[in-house]
């Protein structure tokens, strides 16, 4: 049986995983990260993990998800906030070397996506476009089942696109970047101001909008408006398949889906109509991702 | 020496070429292409055309570009205005069994893509966003040296991406529509109002802007902050490695282009900012660019 190894790096704690072809984790390991220890104790770390692993040798190939831009020609991390010093540490090329593997990495959002068009809700489709929409809102564009990294690992910040030019420069994003309008963070902050300052889930605001409540619906159609306004710019751009949605927004999805996909109808070519937007659907889609890239660059 | 054969279907007339992996036309032929006698009759025509061309056999495959939007699994038309009746018309496989070559079909911004990201302004990036800005706005996406057609064959379809709310719903693309903002019909609507209702060239509005006069440079500036702000958008789906700008906007390159890198800049991440748009440099990017889609399918 054909093997791949996933590692899900976080700024915390970090996993390595066997898998199966089909996203079966066969055997798991988990510890620290040790991201204060510096880059050296990060790697060797899990050098260690992998090192429990049963018959690594025979694996296809290892595939990293960590958080920020990747450079997926070099391997390197371009930048890291929650991992000091791993930016442009050959960390791929020390794994590569220890057990004489394939090495890969990419972004979490990117990996997610990946796991998704190749195993989850986007199996058996060409174009795959992958979308967290939770806190904030990001995105993965898989093409026959290869992930678009783009030429800086930035293709899929979608959060920063551009849905109105009104509004006022609140952070690093555009003015009515789409994420400061259409992600979980904005839809709290603009509940608390037009419905109750207690509220601080998303989901309660869907739940209201889901028991009828006026305001809620109006903020929830809004929100529907802005997030489709992105989407058709992708679409525009790539013309996915399918769109794939995890994040927050998934419980709501009964509600908030079909509000999407009637804006997306109507700011897309008729020729365009009638793409699905579905929930995602793996439990653990960050490490199967990781595990998935080997597989993807056709090892 | 490995050749390959290019047809560029128009409305009028069609031609089709001997080409060498290099873009170098070999051999060409050219005739009416009796779109108004239906689909067989350009069928047999083209076969005609194609049976002229010397030791047809040994080339690699048959490559066809074509206005509208393309399937390119089941290889036909999926709408046709200047070609009545080709839309869903079998001519790739009936092609395909009269010469016994891999026989493909995009629409023809896609294939000036793929020519300009093979052979011409792209050649040796990887992610290649190829822009035709002239009268219109559209675009192709060229990842590896193979064409993101999307779903639809809708891919690429930028000039209908949203870049303002504001404005009024005045054709069949979407209200603020990027190509009612910053194509060459539009500059020309826009420079007739503010500056001489007889204009009636983009050129001339850019010449004015040269020459210094203020009105003719905001008009300018303007349309380069629409067109940024859709590249921008382009620029968090798939990060391109470079912007390849085709159109009547190339003579005017070097006023021009230096606005919109400015405004693009501005409206991307830190990270993303730097990235070449130049212009598009083959005289022949139809014809050469369907000769590359038997290539770029691995022929």
């Amino acid at each position: 049986m054909k093997t791949v190894i996933g590692i899900d790096l976080g700024g915390t704690n970090v996993r390595v995983a066997k898998v199966s072809l089909e996203g079966k984790i066969l055997q798991e390991f988990k510890s620290p990260c040790y991201a204060q220890e510096g880059p050296e104790k990060v790697t060797s770390n899990i050098i260690e993990l992998l090192g429990k692993i049963d018959d690594i040798k025979s694996c296809s190939g290892i595939g990293i998800g960590v958080a920020g831009p990747v450079d997926t020609v070099t391997k390197q991390l371009k930048m890291s906030t929650n991992l000091p010093g791993l930016a442009f540490y050959p960390i791929c090329e020390k794994i590569e070397k220890a057990f004489g593997l394939p090495t890969y990495m990419d972004n979490d959002a990117n990996v997610a996506g990946l796991a998704e068009a190749l195993l989850g809700a986007g199996r058996g489709h060409k174009v795959v476009y992958f979308i967290i929409h939770g806190t904030g809102v990001g995105g993965a564009l898989v093409v026959n089942g290869q992930v678009v990294s783009g030429k800086n690992g930035y293709a899929g910040e979608i959060g920063n696109i551009i849905v109105t030019r009104e509004g006022e420069k609140v952070n690093h994003l555009n003015i009515g970047a789409v994420e400061n309008l259409a992600s979980g963070a904005a839809l709290i902050k603009i509940a608390q101001k037009r419905i109750n300052p207690n509220i601080n889930t998303a989901y309660e605001i869907f739940k209201l909008a889901k028991a009828g409540d006026i305001t809620a619906l109006d903020i929830v159609d809004k929100m529907a408006f802005d997030f489709a306004s992105a989407c058709s710019a992708i679409g525009h751009v790539v013309d996915p398949s399918i769109f794939v949605v995890g994040g927050g927004v998934v419980q709501s999805h009964e509600l908030y889906f079909p509000l999407v996909k009637k804006y997306y109808d109507q700011m897309v070519h008729e020729g365009m109509r009638g793409v699905q937007f579905i929930p995602a659907e793996l439990d653990e889609p960050g490490i199967l991702g990781a595990a998935m890239l080997p597989i993807s660059q056709g090892n």
